[in-house]
């Protein structure tokens, strides 16, 4: 049968590991998870139980920009963490950020306009793009911009958007204010859309995040109950428009999604107020990331990325191998750990480079760092 | 800021029905919803009480293809209801029908080919396809193709591809598998691929409706718990894909969606097994068409398309209107019901009809139905 050419987008090659990893443990082996993206915690338990509650009622479907009372909860969000005063007419519910990277991409680029990408990032922005007949612009970034495309970028490139993230995904450096200003000026003078991408958002480490709102209103920000809010698994983020497109977004969402899991949207406003509990997993992630930033650097891992935010640490490796894949296969086999090679990230270089994630439990990192500084002890 | 051509898709314009309808509500009017295409029910009871129990433990990410157990019983699906035996390996849990339509466009078409839809259909089906920078293609019936598509339109058309749905929305009307046999055979003969909508299975009335699949596995199946299985709002669907189409689509999924609400995916497991009342639920929707086919027929709305499945009545109001918009502007206005103009799934010429969905209450239903024969009777 007919298939298409955008289709055929590039596996993750994270998924060779978690394959291995899962067979392994089959086979009674016990492996310890640094490869996954995703907080260990479920959904607040406060939440879950006013949930169980909601269902006692038919959960039909939402109007498509989302349940009014979270589109609310979400704007004075903005006021509370940003002082931002956000109108909650610009505020669309999504299913997960996924979505809205579809919803954004949709509403903002026709086919085969350049849409720039620093990298390393997060893979799935390019293969959407692809998927989406659009043209993913791949811009190397250097360790003085802390691994973040440059103002200078959007011409260099002559791009029709560019998505940032702060904190970003791998490698967990954070956009200033200045930074995000000159990146939002650069876009505004050439007509190009600023994408910003800012779902590691509360999880910090002693500098918040700055949302892009801050800056300019002339930007789509993209974010999702999936991080912070602990969500994982429920798709439900969402994304602040320009005013004068939310109309447009809003036919979009109602014809590609109809709208996001009613039961999702529900959740997503009880555990807005369960700050106590998601802080409480925030404090696990701190001292995670204690553990992790010296006992990597113990076991041979001393050259990262400056691990402001999210709950990832990126290592270049280059001083022990220049195959990301083959190290990963190598660590998973020999010290039952899961890594992500770098190369999902940055097709360039990510061939010298591993993220570990420190989502899990700090047992279980601490179980990690030990077998990793085995591994790289034995390797010599 | 900019914005891109594709995006800027049509209106529903049954929208505009239900902001006025809610008004009238609000201002303490009582109007009877006739334009919903959902059901009025909830998840099964039996399916909700077991997803509680899941609830106990985190539900972060599935796989991109869905739940195995899922995926498995989905197949089993096949084997029950069409004596098909299908590899759970090419079924692919969405987030609804919708998720399901964004997957096999990226899938199966490259920037601006060709997709056929028989007119009058799903409005989203052409916006989708617009916003995904495809071109629809809209094909004109009649009422002796019993308002469906014919093989002959694929070469006539030049299309890459054609989408049915059997019943259909906004008709109701079905192909049988000597039709659906004839435009496989068609779109196989040019590389044209088939998508068959079968999202109002099981919601039938004496005859079964044929699956795509017991006449080629060359097509793309789409389906979704939103209907017969009643899990509006939950937005949780599958797709039934060629063999070969499998890693494609599973990397697709992976990136633009991860995956479907781990939480529906649970429900809908727990919901296919509860047949009884689900069947119950159906032979509300029987005594409703029995009612409506009737009390339409009483209160002059006498041409209509065969209504084998699914809960709508496509009705050809030329005798008495040629603005569908207005007349049901008017028919919400005086009668206090709520229907949808067929300009929302024809443009060609949905101003000669409406659409009168009878998934509600049966009670409700015959209150409109009185409400109908009155506006009819004063209109003369």
């Amino acid at each position: 049968m007919r298939s298409s050419t955008r289709g055929n987008v590039d596996p993750f090659i994270v998924m060779d590991v978690m394959e291995a990893a899962r067979a392994a443990e089959d086979a009674g082996r016990s492996i310890i998870h640094m490869e996954v993206g995703q907080p260990g915690t479920g959904a607040p338990i406060a939440a879950l139980e006013a949930l169980k509650a909601d269902l006692e009622t038919p959960l039909g479907y939402t109007v498509g920009l989302g349940l009014p009372a979270l589109r609310r909860r979400i704007a004075q969000h903005y006021g509370d963490i940003y002082d931002v005063d956000l109108d909650p007419g610009r505020v669309v519910v999504t299913a997960g950020a996924s979505g809205a990277f579809v919803l954004a991409f949709s509403a903002l680029f026709d086919n085969g306009e350049r849409v720039g990408l620093g990298l390393p990032c997060y893979p799935s922005y390019r293969q959407i793009l692809k998927a989406m007949g659009l043209q993913p612009v791949e811009i190397e970034t250097r360790a003085r911009g802390r691994y973040q495309p440059q103002p200078e970028d959007i011409a260099a490139h002559d791009l029709a958007g560019l998505i940032v993230a702060s904190p970003a995904n791998p490698t967990g450096t954070m956009l200033n204010k200045g930074e995000l200003t000159a990146l939002a000026d650069a876009c505004s003078s050439r007509d190009a859309a600023l994408i910003s991408d800012e779902i590691y958002h509360g999880i910090g480490y002693g500098t918040r995040a700055v949302s892009a709102l801050e800056v300019t209103q002339d930007t789509y920000v993209i974010n999702s109950f999936s991080k912070y809010f602990s969500m994982t698994g429920w798709r439900c983020g969402w994304m602040v428009v320009p005013q004068d497109h939310v109309r447009t977004v809003e036919r979009l969402a109602q014809n590609m999604f109809i709208c996001a899991s009613h039961a999702s949207q529900r959740l997503a406003l009880h555990a807005m107020d369960c700050r106590d509990e998601l802080d409480a997993n925030l404090s696990v992630y701190q001292a995670n990331r204690t553990l992790l930033l010296d006992g990597l650097a113990q076991a041979g891992f001393d050259t990262i990325a400056p691990p402001d935010g999210a709950f990832y640490i990126y290592a270049d490796i280059s001083a022990h191998s220049d195959d990301s894949r083959a190290m990963a296969a190598d660590i998973l086999d020999k010290a039952g750990v899961a890594v992500t090679p770098g190369l999902d990230f940055d097709p360039i270089h990510g061939h010298r480079w591993l993220r570990f994630s420190y989502a899990g439990r700090t047992a279980d990192m601490a179980e990690g760092l030990e077998r990793l500084r085995r591994y790289m002890a034995a390797r010599g």
